[in-house]
């Protein structure tokens, strides 16, 4: 069925491929001496070249942030709430950047890509990459694109860390860090879920320690159980019982196995899409990447220390029912910004999502977010000014 | 290595099994024929009868509550804490009664017993037992040991509810309920949590649709993910970042799939230890009695309107880092007492150790426990010094 594209959207998108050929040294200690990224982009780069934000996905996300790839697409990008035309990251000023991070599924180079010293899929050999990876490479995408400062870089969840990374690694590069959902590192029960959800997968027998492309088979069921255990961890309890209650499928209890309740059918459900949708592999790397992130572990755990070195401004958002990163850990980013002299503007949204929520256009967390983003399309409109003025 | 006793031990114990004939009719329609059930007591019944405590267990308990079953025990009884001379259940005062229920893996008629029409182990075929099973397998209990009113019903988590339905069902056969960390019924996120430990079992390959018995293997992966899942909801986050924070095995972040953080190697070990000790249909089986306790149900909802039928007192107690059953939870059995004007005492106790924490020793749980169990043996003390009077 073609799809009526909305006015307010970003259209047919065609995602690009680059190739970059400098090697890219790791933080594991191994070597990427070539690969790929693939990006898509809306909006036009203005001739002061000053006007584009870059955004960072998420533990299942990648480069299609926004718009259609076809008139047959029944869904658009998974950010198009937040990116279009008039919207918060508005298109008709800013010159947007998404991309798919190494180790992705999507198309960039990963653990199904040809490793070229064996001639077959990395699988399990692909390193393990890290937050500081990403931006190591994304700041070559930058520079391939011409882009020596990015207006903003934008995040939800692990894409609000790499945002963060940023800020301390590349103070420079850009001049408004936009940090939603997210958390200065792990907590133990964090990682507790993740490890829940690797053992899932690499126990599966269909995993064959990795080498499963060879064997033509996914780690289907590891995967589900991956996805439904993170899908409990990205909704609030309230908003659960909001949704499904105790709600039964048939009405009555069965008093067997299959699924009853609601809740049931649709973590299955959304358990199962995701099990022949997304690589395994990548999945253990997104997750290694989310446990490792933590900035301040290398100035004496002190993240007012870390963040000192950030020359930015900062926009923080979380959102009240919110337990993977609760409001209380964007606080701690904020608090250190604060204590380390930061410009930085927070907002607390109040919302019945959960962790999803930053997916979500809430009216009211939509207008905090645009207001924001048109300051920081205010800031190079003045340079614009001036320079016609000038 | 043999253990000292020590002197508020109950001791040596050793269970006994109880087979009852006449066939009990179950809540799912089908019947069992005849069945078995394995208990301990702890002291003496007394010559009146009305000093006996019934312990109800949680989810992966048994009968085996308190004391040690041979000088060789590394461990005593999961309760032992809270059962023994001079401890909140006061041994030298109280007779105490605690059952492995139907459908478990320690002794009583289960999965693994053999189905009598087949003359092979039930497995999947044992039927689906509930809360109201369980309470009125225990009524026969109570009649076998000539005990027509306890003086408490207890129990945590699970234990809990069925307390509680004691109190609903069977209002002149217990003078006291005590609900410990429990809820009137699951929450939409608890059922979600508990559908992911069930497809992580029935999707384990070694599970063989629940005949692995014939097999002689067992769905160990599943049993351990299911555990790992079971046991991030038993800690609390705030105990967790306490007990394990992020601290690294081996100092160091090693760049692969090792279990690296310390709550990984914990959960993992606890996992394994559960796959090879516990029974994978009968983790079904408890999961789905939780699933499908609300007593309120049958009462167009209203809690209150279920309670109304109980005559017992009652004493609910909630722990401030239970997420599994909140303290809200727990005052939402309260409210429901006092609006059925019903005697209740709750206590909601600070402690960092989550929904584990109704096992755990902690001052302040156990003298408030202590302190009511004390008026529950003062009323039948009364009696008896009436009686001698008399």
């Amino acid at each position: 069925m073609p799809t009526v594209i909305p006015e307010d959207s970003v259209g047919l998108i065609k995602p690009q491929t680059l190739h970059f050929d400098a090697p890219l040294e790791l933080a594991c200690g191994r070597t990427l001496d070539a690969y790929d990224l693939v990006i898509e982009t809306y909006g036009e780069l203005n001739a002061e070249r000053n006007n584009a934000v870059l955004i960072c996905h998420a533990l299942s996300g990648h480069h299609h942030a926004a718009g259609y790839h076809s008139m047959e697409d029944r869904k658009p990008g998974w950010w198009d709430s937040a990116i279009g035309p008039g919207k918060a990251i508005d298109t008709n000023r800013f010159f947007v950047v998404s991309l798919n991070n190494l180790g992705g599924c999507h198309g960039s180079t990963g653990p199904r890509s040809t490793n070229p010293a064996t001639g077959k899929p990395f699988g399990p050999d692909f390193p393990i990459v890290t937050v500081i990876d990403w931006v190591n490479s994304q700041v070559r995408l930058a520079d391939r694109l011409g882009i020596q400062q990015w207006a903003a870089i934008v995040g939800g969840s692990l894409g609000g860390m790499q945002a963060m990374q940023w800020a301390i690694s590349f103070p420079e590069r850009l001049r408004h860090c936009v940090i939603i959902a997210a958390a200065p590192r792990l907590s133990a029960q964090n990682i507790a879920f993740n490890e829940v959800a690797r053992q899932a997968i690499s126990k599966d027998p269909q995993f064959h320690q990795g080498h499963y492309y060879e064997e033509e088979v996914v780690p289907k069921t590891g995967l589900m159980l991956a996805r439904m255990i993170g899908h409990i961890t990205y909704l609030s309890e309230d908003g659960m019982r909001e949704k499904f209650g105790r709600e039964l499928r048939d009405g009555k209890i069965n008093f067997d196995f299959t699924p009853q309740f609601e809740i049931e059918s649709y973590l299955q459900y959304q358990g199962e899409q995701f099990s022949t949708a997304f690589d395994a592999n990548t999945y253990l790397l997104m997750t290694k990447a989310l446990d490792y992130f933590d900035p301040a572990a290398d100035y004496q755990n002190d993240l007012t220390q870390a963040l000192s070195h950030a020359s930015c401004r900062f926009f923080v958002a979380s959102f009240t029912t919110d337990w993977r990163f609760s409001p209380e850990r964007s606080r701690e980013i904020v608090d250190a910004l604060v204590d380390a002299g930061k410009d930085v503007c927070y907002t607390e949204i109040d919302a019945a999502h959960g962790h999803d929520a930053f997916l979500i256009p809430i009216p009211r967390y939509m207008e905090v977010f645009q207001s924001y983003m048109s300051r920081v399309a205010n800031d190079f409109s003045r340079h614009e000014e001036a320079r016609h003025a000038g």
